[in-house]
């Protein structure tokens, strides 16, 4: 099937999935990850294929070993990702949840429900274990969902498509074609035109990626170009355990998208020393007033800068951020308050390292992504960001007319 | 200013209205009504003004009647604007609504919180009123705004957009160039270019308006190009009554994006006849089983097609609509629920008119537009669409690492 073809199908089973009950979703779920367990070894003897090939790559320095490592399917990760479908399982249904209940008037009852957005475009870096993530996600909130994946991981991927599609065939009334694997960089490429079909694409990748993406597309895309994160140290934090909160949202895992790039300190805290003696003791380089505040380092290098108050350094984030994570360390309330109003990102945090920004802890059970969009869904995308609403409105044959003319007016009580 | 400057200042005010009390910002909404009644007479010389120009427009068959009497602002519209802005300022603050607290573990409180979008293009029709509605759900909302009207209103725009910022320049603490109003074709096209400023553009005009601007901008675009609504009347209905809602769907308001554009009637239904007479009597032309089944004709035109069941029926709601507003008319209650459930509009009603799909209906105050997206906003938008939110995390300076070593876990309480 062309990715035109593969569009259209997964487009008519996103419109059977929106009647589809929590119970169908979740023997959906139960038989994929029944059927993975089973499979566990062909799953493993196809990752190892991608493994012998990716070896290559590695001695050409075509892919770093970074890659490498997250290209590699142990039994620690298969566990996780068994657990992982076992969460999405033990979610509540995010379709079908009433947010409100009006009646416009009397036998006139308006409701705003959430429903599936329908046809979801994923496109993923070479990490198999994140293909039964997305799927377990898209099934649960009623999506259907077109799958690219990095091609380092091709054999992984065709098998895990293999061992949920033959999952998903057993499970009655389940409509085929939901969960679909795309292959080669042109399917990318046409899938971005297929806005008749494809509702929102998630680009999970290189800011390049995700940039070309956004820039070549009609259709809304849900994520993150850059995570330029920033702690603010305040005059009055406690001075140790802020520096342990700054070294722990640099270090503990200095490439992701939620670790700082730059400290912003104010010119009175005490302890600013100490603060870069412990970077240092870390290995991490400190680059003071750097060229470009907006960059991220991905990696041991921390941009720091003095400023003179609160309301500096939110200036300052607002400025240079991307609007992913930012905190202030404080003891000062009335700084906090306003740090916390003022800072325009999709988490702001007081006195806690920006790493907690993500959807594993968040208790959303898993995440597609975190988004820094301002509009839909912001912050770490789990099941809720994966829906939308529609209005339901139950009458009883009322025609406008009587209310244009002004014969009979709304009551708009809520109930 | 040129326009890239104002846009810069729209979103200079924009984050300043971040922290905006509702104190705050219905003092300014009440300041602007009350401006706006002072200066009535003015406001009137200025559309007399339009008028005027309009008059030879209409003349030379460069604009229809219809957008003369639209661009028209009489003591009568003047009332209503003035109501319109009480509406919003007596309308709950959708900002800082806490959404949900979650524990992520002691002392580590996470909350899901409302927050403006930020800075919000709206480029509409000649209608002079919609400035003034625009305007008081963007302040209330805490978003700046960028208003683009018809040319034809410049004159009436220009004197609003005076007295509206001669009135919010008389409040204290509240952000300059909050309200900002362009008046080229040119600028169009180059709001479309800002999206470093613009974080959602609301198009309100014909088709092509509407989607040579879905085409022309990264920024996201909220709004409806076109609405096919669609009326199923089933075999159960009752007849008398069903038959007098598919008349006001059509003639109340033929050219209105809600009104009916086709009538699918289940091949049992007794009273075909009795319908088509009812239409005829009207003046509506039907057309049977027309050859573009997607064609909003906005006029006293209705196609009209018969179906075997409710399942033909909302296949072709999915196929030819336009994800706006359709209807069950129906007494058969599983067939009411398969209506509502699998037809994937923003609207879905049962037994009642599509007229009634409007924020002033649906109690919203007012709209900025009717959303047939499926990310963000769908259907009327009115204050809480304006919104999206951001995630709060309030600590104790908790650092990741214990967390990641599997030493400390989360405990995901909702409270």
């Amino acid at each position: 099937m062309n990715i035109k073809d593969i569009a259209k199908s997964a487009k008519e089973a996103s419109l059977e999935l929106l009647g589809a009950s929590e119970q169908l979703k979740n023997t959906a779920l139960k038989m994929i990850r029944e059927n993975i367990e089973k499979n566990k070894n062909e799953i493993f003897a196809a990752n190892q294929k991608d493994l012998e090939e990716a070896k290559e790559l590695v001695l050409n320095g075509k892919i770093t070993n970074a890659t490498y490592a997250r290209l590699k399917l142990d039994e620690n990760k298969m566990r996780e990702m068994l657990k992982g479908i076992d969460d999405v399982i033990s979610l509540q249904d995010p379709v079908n949840k009433v947010f409100w209940t009006k009646e416009l008037d009397e036998g006139l009852i308006l409701k705003k429900v959430s429903c599936p957005i329908g046809v979801i475009g994923v496109i993923f870096e070479a990490r198999p274990d994140v293909i039964s993530q997305v799927a377990s996600l898209a099934i649960k909130s009623g999506n259907a969902v077109i799958l690219k994946g990095g091609k380092e991981s091709n054999n992984t991927n065709a098998k895990m498509e293999q061992v949920i599609n033959e999952a998903l065939g057993c499970v009655e009334n389940f409509p085929k074609n939901a969960v679909n694997l795309v292959f080669s960089h042109e399917d990318i490429k046409d899938l971005l035109k297929l806005d008749e079909y494809v509702d929102l694409i998630i680009p999970r990748g290189s800011n390049k990626l995700v940039k070309y993406i956004q820039e070549n597309t009609k259709i809304p895309v849900l994520g993150h170009a850059s995570g330029i994160c920033h702690i603010f140290v305040d005059e009055s934090a406690k001075a140790d355990l802020a520096i342990k909160v700054c070294k722990d949202a640099k270090i503990q895992y200095p490439s992701a998208c939620n670790a700082v790039e730059t400290i912003l300190v104010h010119k009175n805290f005490p302890e600013l020393n100490k603060l870069k003696k412990v970077f240092e003791n870390a290995g991490v380089e400190i680059i003071e007033n750097p060229k470009d505040f907006s960059c991220e380092y991905g990696d041991k290098l921390v941009s720091l800068k003095i400023v003179a108050n609160v309301d500096e350094a939110i200036n300052h984030i607002n400025k240079y951020g991307s609007g992913h994570t930012d905190c202030i360390l404080s003891e000062n309330m009335e700084n906090v308050k306003k740090f916390m109003d003022y800072v325009d990102s999709a988490g702001v945090y007081h006195n806690v390292s920006t790493r907690f920004a993500d959807g594993f802890r968040y208790g959303f059970g898993a995440e597609v992504g975190i988004s820094t969009n301002k509009t839909h869904s912001r912050g770490p995308v789990g099941l809720d960001g994966l829906t939308i609403y529609k209005y339901k409105l139950f009458g009883n044959y009322q025609t406008v007319e009587p209310y244009a003319k002004g014969e009979k007016t709304f009551t708009h009580k809520s109930i």
